[in-house]
């Protein structure tokens, strides 16, 4: 098969992850008889240093001719202290995800026997979690009308949803439940919010088109607690966007294994993959950053995008196996032992294939 | 001294845990000499039953009266999964922090080292944690506009905040701060939400004020994940409504002790003590129910309402001495020891002030 990819590298330290999941795939691809065009275009504070926008349009274009996108991390210091600046980083991201209709963002949270003792919850805690959240991500607060009145006194964000939007978010998370343990947890703040009411509606309205699964309706601060308590007691969780946001970064942290966190952003055009982590701006350039969610990203794009799952289960145990021999970045060395750098680990990736 | 205090003990276990903490605040009263006069409300489930609404005038009327609030607990499963009925008790409990004014919600998250291996966390983890949540309480997205449009295919809830909401609210956290380490952590989503952006413009014009507060400003979802990894890191945190709503109950997990958090509402009228567990339906009537947080949240009443502090530390002392010699429900009791039940736990608190 021949695919097209856009990639999108971003700032901070993602050029250098985006670089070994590229030579991962690329190897992975020959390996099995791809062939795949890869397509780089800027996003994030490189895209407004070089051309004054943090997603331009020949970005888009690229993005929407592509098979799928991989994308690295954006982000930059210069822009942190500063929320009110008047192009960000994050303004392009927001912005992709609209223009792409990257509605449903998949985040999975599951744990490596190798790295459960690098979690901050007790053993008996975390072991055998794997869970994912379906995060709503073109809707909810982070796009509805915004502003200031009375002088810029007071200030608005308006929280917006339509049924049709949960019910295509919806549907993803059930069919998701289906290929799983058939578990699907619904989370909103229905007791307060008017969308989250709509929310529960339109899900439980939906329930009889999936007899088999088990829905369960739990408010977003339960859920913030479970997650921390009983993680393993979850298996697929959907939500909005603010929540998902808040929820699926502290589930992240829980499996002690938050480099290594793949992620999708699926939709109506094209889909997106990309590590969980952030640029890491301290370790730019420093060829010491962990590649393998970026790894795993990719080997998420060969499975869902191409529908490649031999492809994909081969990466990831090429990851599991570099895991298990310690062939690891700073981040994941056991002490005392030798830490890898970036470009060594996907190296050894390569050769292990 | 003489104090009138509103009683209102609510549903669930509510009434259980009042009890105790009223036998324990008249024995403090007596033996430091002070009377109290406790005046019964209905509020939650149980108003709803009596007189068809959660939050009744002559409750309110009581409260405004009195010299301070001590509250149990609402919420009744007949209400759980049906979050549109017409009237709900969670709709008395914003009510009454719109008409009391309780604006600062006061919710601290400490260990007890007995009880730091009920954590789920790891023990370095949650050593030594010792923090405190405002967060505002009567504005945000749970007071906004909200309601359909389009037939009812359309949800929308409204986030508003005001610079005088802001302030009153982060006043209260540098007030805090200057009381404990001089840290103070304003949590905000600023790089997304116009609100969060007053919020911090807000709060960094305060910063000239409380020259030695070390302000810093993290992302909600920043927070949710450093919550538990290391919550030692934070010591007092300030952050809007619902923010606070998800976070402060994350918080209360970690630390293994969540059946014994106390925590204050403030604001202009007067100022309400309430443990922040739940009614717990499935125990009422059952003598089981842990009324340490109760005890507790009368400990913060007596000094932060009534400014006795020699009172406050005598009911946390000997709540301590309970703890360290097991004297604690069936929630906290060691294997192959006996759990007492919650009068016995009250009585025994009283036997030995
Ligand atoms: C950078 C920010 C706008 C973004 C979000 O809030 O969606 C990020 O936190 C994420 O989760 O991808
Ligand atoms: C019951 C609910 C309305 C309430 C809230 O969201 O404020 C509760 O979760 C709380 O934190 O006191």
């Amino acid at each position: 098969m021949k695919f097209n990819i856009a990639l999108l590298a971003g700032d901070g330290i993602g050029p250098e992850v985006i670089n070994e999941a590229v030579k991962v795939s690329d190897a992975i691809a020959k390996k099995f008889n791809h062939e795949i065009t890869w397509t780089p275009a800027l996003t994030g504070a490189c895209a407004i240093d070089a051309v004054g926008v943090p997603y331009p349009d020949e970005t888009h274009e690229i993005c929407m001719a592509a098979d799928a996108v991989l994308f690295g991390a954006i982000g930059h210091p210069k822009y942190d202290n500063n929320p009110s600046a008047p192009v960000r980083p994050e303004q392009g991201l927001l912005l992709m995800r609209k223009k792409l209709g990257l509605f449903a963002n998949v985040r999975p949270t599951f744990t490596f026997p190798s790295l459960i003792d690098n979690s901050p919850l007790k053993r008996e805690r975390i072991e055998g979690t794997d869970l994912v959240f379906l995060r709503e991500l073109t809707g909810g607060i982070y796009f509805g009308e915004k502003g200031r009145r009375d002088d810029g006194e007071t200030a608005f964000d308006n929280c917006v949803y339509t049924r049709v939007e949960v019910q295509r978010l919806a549907k993803k998370g059930f069919e998701l439940a289906m290929t799983r343990s058939k578990k699907l947890c619904c989370v909103d703040k229905a007791n307060v919010l008017e969308t989250s009411r709509l929310w529960r509606e339109t899900v439980q309205a939906m329930e009889k088109d999936y007899p088999e699964v088990e829905v369960s309706y739990e408010f977003v601060d339960a859920v913030a607690m479970r997650l921390v308590q009983w993680p393993n007691s979850y298996d697929v969780l959907i939500t909005e966007n603010l929540f998902g946001d808040i929820l699926t970064d502290e589930a992240s942290v829980i499996s002690g294994s938050m480099g290594l966190m793949p992620s999708a952003s699926v939709g109506e055009h094209t889909s997106l993959y990309e590590p969980i982590h952030g640029s890491y701006p301290q370790a730019t350039g420093l060829n010491i950053a962990n590649p393998l969610a970026t790894v795993l990203s990719a080997a998420m794009m060969f499975e869902d995008a191409f529908g490649l799952k031999a492809e994909a289960d081969a990466i990831r145990a090429v990851v599991n196996k570099s895991l298990e021999q310690g062939i690891v970045t700073e981040d994941l060395v056991a002490k005392g032992t030798k830490a890898y750098s970036t470009s060594e680990v996907g190296d050894w990736l390569v050769d292990n294939l």
